[in-house]
């Protein structure tokens, strides 16, 4: 715990929590549940930001804004939507405080709201509502349009980044006239999501659908992406909706086909969120502090000078310049750690902790040898290099870095994915050998929920590449034709 | 009224509303005072956000996030602070929504939080509630922290971008160990506001100070930009508070200064909000529709093909592809407007009314004699030119209307600046010439209510650049030394 930090192997949970807090990502505010997101998060959740909204736009999507506030009747229109969110939704009733006359704010109950008011869980009743008065005919559409917003959901277990009461997030909101077009969308943007995952976080992903317990409250299907922690639990990274004409009924959104007739239209919604920050911290982490995967990080490389004489720290300082030069010319992000206030190896500590992917230390006598040391983070290990071509090279180390980030989750996934063929086993396996079960399933929620009431294990998705293998459920012992992925989850 | 828009001369504000409409920029949405800002609407809005992020960055500052919603109590800890905001702000009093057993989705009265919370109107009590913990010795200072966030001000007359319930804006907030450096940040980001107005907006902007009335509730001093619209009336752009300590000792953060001395902390905050696209508008636009500066325009360069047969619209489509290429070399953005459903006059109409700044068109005689035809919005010039050089011309053609926009609304406001030595021809001024009003004033609170209260004249500022100049307060003749700046305003 030389950091404040507790070993993973200690306590998972209490581990991801010290390095949250630790690493000056967030911490909790005095509102319940609600966090602060401190400059170096927002910093990572910001390079998220960026990539994601080029892939949405490269898509032909377009950002917009609706209100945070949502009237009550809204939710109430889609039957199953206002089931999923009522139990846990903040709610406006007041629109003024006043003094009492003794010096005691209170609230003015001359103002209270004709309808209450919902802070947005999920926008699609606000949206369709809108939606409304956008689309009269098949002219108007598709409808591209992603939000970028906070949203709240009153959660009463709460987890900083995982489950917070407020988070941040994207939801797109897409209209269209035909079903298959919808359908399409909605695979595309789980296309998208496993890109981002995969090719940004380092993070591997199960592409699936989830059944319909776990859906989105007013989807016809969720796909999802799902990811392994290093504790073996799974996590849900984002999903996307095919919503069917469920929200158009609700608010009544018509349009004219190309044959002239009116029909409802079809839709999708699709968000990830600052849970994504979450999934980063548990997936690659260590007990020396965060691992950040380079494509992700807001300093890429951290130059640290060693020196005992500020003659010395000027000629390091010369060189880092033109070193400093050069990667930023590469769109290389680089940090010069010139502070005299700290000795070189609190410094390598507290970049360690804050999960830089490269290190260069450099003291007069590498100047003197044309040298540096260069330390990478995912694997602790340090190595001698020339100062000559240093810039190829850590261009090609954070590629090197990237991908080897990805492999390493990639293959703990692997090895932490089994199958189990009776109920027996899959205890056993779930105790065992968390991670992903794979397991046939009789297809019925009611042994679905059997199964998560004794293990709390859930169906994490059934796998779009499942293939087809006769089976026996696990519980009933009913045909299957494909296993599904358990597993225990955040 | 061709486009559904009033003419500015007939109904200014009648011509504003519908122009935000018609060009899609926004519109009201169910939650009262709230609105929907539309993809095309949001998409200046990007634009405006990454400009200010990048001035913000580069001063030093990063971004975070803060909660959305505030316990009372915090309010009530600065005097002046509650006093500005209790009375238009969104209270939360639940956290559920149940159904009645007949259908009735209603409030679950057993879920009443135990103290309210508000909606952000502004962050100043969460963030230095925050930042108690943050700071312990002036080595934690400065913190430099800016926050993209949407706020909820109960506004009971509200117009589209200029005043809206929910808004969205950024906010810094910044703490120091000295007074003097908070002053010079104050000012600081005060000179980046202006710098934004002027060279991207196109609009000359008065630096100036707040009187005492017109603080921020908790301010020891209010700076502030403010633009004059095509109406005479000003608008404030942007503002940047001086706090002193308020907020460190109603939060009780204090630190160990240099001297090994507790002292409170000292403090700023600064924002600018979504009502900057309602100065853009007011400021640029004609009964045609939208202007919009070249620098924060979505869509620079608009090409519309004149064609009669497909043959044509290929040929032309082919150079058009080679053009476009160019121009993104240039960091322009084109838009090819190649739809074979509307004719070309629709076309230039509704580019027109979405205010690019700059429209090619282009037919199979054009391409025969290796011309095309520029349209400039803000002129409305058009001029036939070869398509030789044809994109350093566009480029050359952007920077100059981006200039040209800017000195008309320069010259506009000097023309509309004015000076009245007495009460009766302040009077007669604001009525006949509606503008700013250089004049003189007392000093005191009443004489500036007084004449609100008569006029309903504010002074907007003290310009930073006002003159030392003797003179009498054109309300009590009592003796001034600088003239204030009045006018009627948004």
């Amino acid at each position: 715990m030389s950091k404040g930090i507790i070993s993973k192997e200690e306590d998972y949970s209490q581990w991801y929590n010290d390095l949250v807090i630790k690493a000056d990502l967030a911490e909790y505010s005095p509102v319940r549940g609600c966090m602060v997101i401190k400059p170096y998060g927002y910093s990572i959740w910001e390079k998220m930001q960026a990539v994601l909204d080029k892939m949405f736009k490269d898509t032909g999507h377009s950002n917009a804004y609706f209100p945070l506030l949502i009237p009550k009747s809204f939710f109430s229109k889609e039957a199953s939507h206002v089931e999923g969110f009522a139990k846990e939704c903040a709610v406006v009733t007041h629109y003024r405080l006043k003094n009492d006359g003794n010096g005691q704010i209170i609230v003015d109950s001359d103002a209270k709201l004709e309808e209450e008011l919902i802070i947005r869980p999920t926008s699609e009743t606000i949206i369709w509502n809108t939606y409304k008065g956008w689309i009269q005919s098949y002219r108007d559409l598709p409808i591209l349009v992603n939000q970028w917003a906070n949203v709240m959901r009153w959660e009463m277990r709460t987890r900083l980044f995982l489950r917070t009461s407020e988070f941040l997030w994207q939801e797109g909101h897409t209209a269209h006239a035909t079903s298959e077009e919808a359908i399409a969308e909605a695979e595309q943007m789980l296309e998208v999501y496993a890109d981002f995952a995969e090719n940004w976080l380092a993070l591997p992903v199960v592409r699936g659908r989830k059944t319909p317990n776990e859906r989105f409250a007013g989807a016809l299907d969720t796909y999802c992406i799902e990811a392994l922690m290093q504790d073996g639990k799974a996590l849900q990274a984002g999903t996307s909706h095919f919503l069917g004409q469920n929200f158009a009924k609700a608010f009544d959104v018509k349009f004219t086909n190309r044959e002239g007739k009116q029909d409802f239209v079809w839709a999708t919604s699709w968000g990830v969120s600052t849970r994504l920050l979450g999934a980063l911290i548990m997936s690659h982490s260590d007990d020396a502090g965060l691992v950040i995967p380079p494509m992700l990080a807001p300093i890429q490389v951290v130059v640290v000078p060693i020196f005992k004489s500020d003659e010395e720290l000027d000629t390091i300082s010369e060189y880092v310049k033109g070193l400093t030069k050069e990667l930023k010319a590469k769109n290389i992000s680089v940090k010069f750690d010139n502070r005299d206030t700290q000795r070189p190896g609190f410094k390598f500590a507290e970049w360690e902790l804050k999960g830089v992917p490269l290190r260069i230390a450099i003291g007069s006598r590498d100047l003197q040898n044309g040298t540096v040391e260069l330390a990478r983070r995912d694997t602790k290990t340090k190595e001698s290099t020339t100062q000559e071509g240093l810039a190829d090279k850590v261009e090609q180390l954070l590629a090197d870095i990237q991908q080897n980030m990805f492999k390493k989750a990639f293959d703990f996934r692997e090895a932490n994915t089994v199958e189990a063929n009776d109920y027996e086993e899959f205890k056993r396996l779930l105790d065992e050998q968390p991670g992903f079960i794979a397991a046939h399933w009789d297809g019925t929620p009611e042994t679905e929920q059997k199964i998560k009431d004794e293990t709390k294990a859930t169906i994490r998705c059934i796998p779009l590449d499942a293939k087809e293998e006769e089976g026996k459920c696990i519980y009933t012992g009913k045909p299957s034709n494909k296993r599904v992925l358990f597993a225990r989850a955040y």
